[in-house]
């Protein structure tokens, strides 16, 4: 961010030209009091792109949006929580696809301006029969913009909601970028999702959309872990309706680089609070790797870190057992000199030339592995080679509900 | 195993020629009753070979293992617990090569027929005040080769000792085949080690002694998995001293594949009492991936299901929560065909066609899943590659062991 490139947070920040509606379809009978379906609409089209799960084994919905965002142009979004519309075969497409119809007709547009999303269980078949009918009757009628709504809906084992908005004012007006998401370990009990929909009333060209949503995504929700685990449904949309009539952004505008940094700022904000909301985290870890041989040894270093048991354990046991940590760097593939590195929690050092400081600094060090976020710091000291990601602990909550019997 | 091919399991088997002797150093002070140091010996010359960890943060006798490897021909071991003399810097090579000159010094052989292990807490000195004088009294009088002692004083967190012995019956006599071995759950919480030491009678050539070992280290030790993480002084080694007087076996003998399978049996075994005993572990689940792509996909898919927390919470729950398991392999890499996919629990199906089979085939499956040791089975239907892992669930257990702080 340049100097004068101002951030404003406001988490009910509302883009210019968007409409929300929620309706509860009871997706699974046995919710007979919370909403479970939202819809987001713009009545002016929209630029629109989208960054996905790259699992295999993706779910229905992920199809449609595919489909439907091959001409960048989506301008409304349906989504229910309850049922994931995975692993459903032939029929859960058909199901997707009629999701997206209905919305369209409801709101007279082209079913290939409707982006489809769907969070919750996997395996079985969606309840068309109480779905179609609530898409149909938000759409005859989406109200004023209100994301703490479509947070609400999108839950499942969320313990918060999750959204969060900003305003860049330039000076031919303000641009206003609302993120609304789902997601507590990326990956809820039941293998569903963590979903992220951007709104702005920016002007982007469809090649800048892209661009900024992937490099925003690549910098936040693509270095934070929960469990390693990579979910079916992970979807990030953006929809761009340049309601704001402020200059059209293309990627090489100078205010693209302001707009992206915004917008990563936003998601990794929201990043952070799925790690928060991770299942039984207790705390959010930075974990940083710098002076690595390259950035990719970086990346593997601090992902092997983030992944593994024996660190995460020890984070929610507020023990700085550094030994773990060069393990993990030492087995992830990246270039690591066992006589030559630093480690530190915060600034604290624990670790230097590959050695320990001893009963000191270890009690420095557990002090700051007390606090609810704190950063652990791996300089391999063979290069300039750096990457970040963010992590959760792993304490006794997280066995007992990922262990409980779906119900 | 050829028809004919008997293996007689017998767990106190003793090859013929092997000495061994244990001792209290106290290496952690805290120790005032429990033998931490161990030596296995051979007054007769052997052929030798080891594996090691692929960790860069190797520990220092691994150092000393390799080089006293060079030439095949180790005869006698040193093995301490309590301390890994790992992350310990240069001091940690010098106490190293100091344990195995002391062990070679009192036997009167070369120093470079002796092994060095250590397994126990990293980052901390090696006492070698109090570990010199014990292995020299050791060394100066071996007695018969008792398994079930070095197996004791090799343990840290391992709840039970874990050894075991084959007898190989052949027309020109008996070959015995004899593993101790530590691990639970390849590390201890304090980062330490798999340890384990195959004593033979065979007569190999160094050839046959390699190849056999990497052969079964591979089938078993390689296949199995608590938590993913990879030790600082994982080792593997086997010492054989032709003290059967049976004909030599060479890679291309007859016997050669008898051996070397029989020896995959028992690191297998002792691979499986490693998982049982892992760190809170109260399952033994057998990954098996078939219809891969290729041999390596099937590789992929069953790390990433054996690696998943996801999956092996849902195994501590005795939930047959398959989505996880089809995610996994979604995610692992691997070629998958989201649509056709069949998984099982032992025999009974859950998953034909990438569709669950529904209520009944669930609540058969969660029957399955509430044994201690059961298989599950996912069939990608795209090729013949095939591939398996031995992993442990993660329980309650797992993060309490894992949380305490380092005493």
């Amino acid at each position: 961010m340049k100097a004068g490139e101002t951030i404003i947070w406001d988490q009910e920040a509302a883009p210019r030209g968007f409409q929300t509606a929620t309706g509860m379809a009871s997706v699974k009978p046995s919710n007979t009091t919370r909403h479970d379906v939202a819809l987001i609409y713009s009545p002016d089209s929209c630029t629109s792109a989208a960054v996905y799960t790259t699992n295999q084994v993706w779910a229905a919905p992920i199809d449609v949006c595919r489909d439907t965002l091959a001409d960048h142009q989506a301008r409304a979004l349906v989504v229910n929580s309850g049922n994931a519309n995975a692993s459903t075969g032939q029929q859960g497409e058909i199901d997707a696809y009629a999701m997206r119809s209905a919305a369209a007709e409801a709101l007279g547009i082209d079913p290939a301006e409707v982006l489809v999303a769907s969070t919750g269980v996997i395996g079985l078949p969606m309840p068309m029969e109480r779905l179609t009918p609530v898409i149909a009757s938000l759409g005859s009628k989406p109200g004023p913009y209100r994301p703490r709504d479509i947070a609400c809906a999108i839950k499942t084992t969320d313990k918060f909601e999750k959204y969060h908005g900003l305003r860049l004012p330039r000076e031919d007006g303000e641009v206003v970028i609302s993120a609304v998401a789902k997601g507590a370990g990326m990956i809820c009990p039941n293998m569903a999702t963590m979903l992220c929909f951007v709104q702005t009333d920016a002007r982007l060209t469809p090649a800048a959309a892209q661009k900024a949503l992937t490099m925003a995504t690549e910098a936040s929700f693509n270095r934070t872990l929960v469990d390693g685990d990579t979910s079916t449904n992970d979807m990030v949309s953006l929809m761009a309706n340049g309601a704001s009539r402020t200059e059209v952004i293309d990627t090489h505008s100078d205010f693209f680089d302001y707009f992206a940094s915004a917008l990563t700022e936003l998601l990794l904000h929201l990043a952070k609070e799925m790690v928060r909301d991770g299942e039984g985290s207790t705390k959010v870890v930075h974990i940083v790797v710098k002076g690595a041989a390259s950035d990719s040894d970086a990346r593997l270093a601090a992902r092997a870190i983030a992944d593994s048991n024996l660190c995460k354990t020890a984070f929610f046991g507020c023990d700085p057992n550094w030994g773990r940590i060069a393990a993990a760097a030492g087995y992830s593939g990246a270039k690591v000199n066992r006589h030559d590195f630093d480690i530190f929690f915060d600034d604290a050092p624990m670790v230097r030339g590959g050695i320990s400081l001893g009963d000191v600094a270890e009690e420095q060090c557990a002090k700051v592995l007390s606090l609810p976020e704190f950063r652990v710091t791996l300089d391999l000291k063979l290069g300039s080679g750096t990457h970040d990601y963010w992590c959760s602990d792993l304490g006794y909550e997280y066995v007992r509900i990922n262990a409980d019997y779906r119900t």
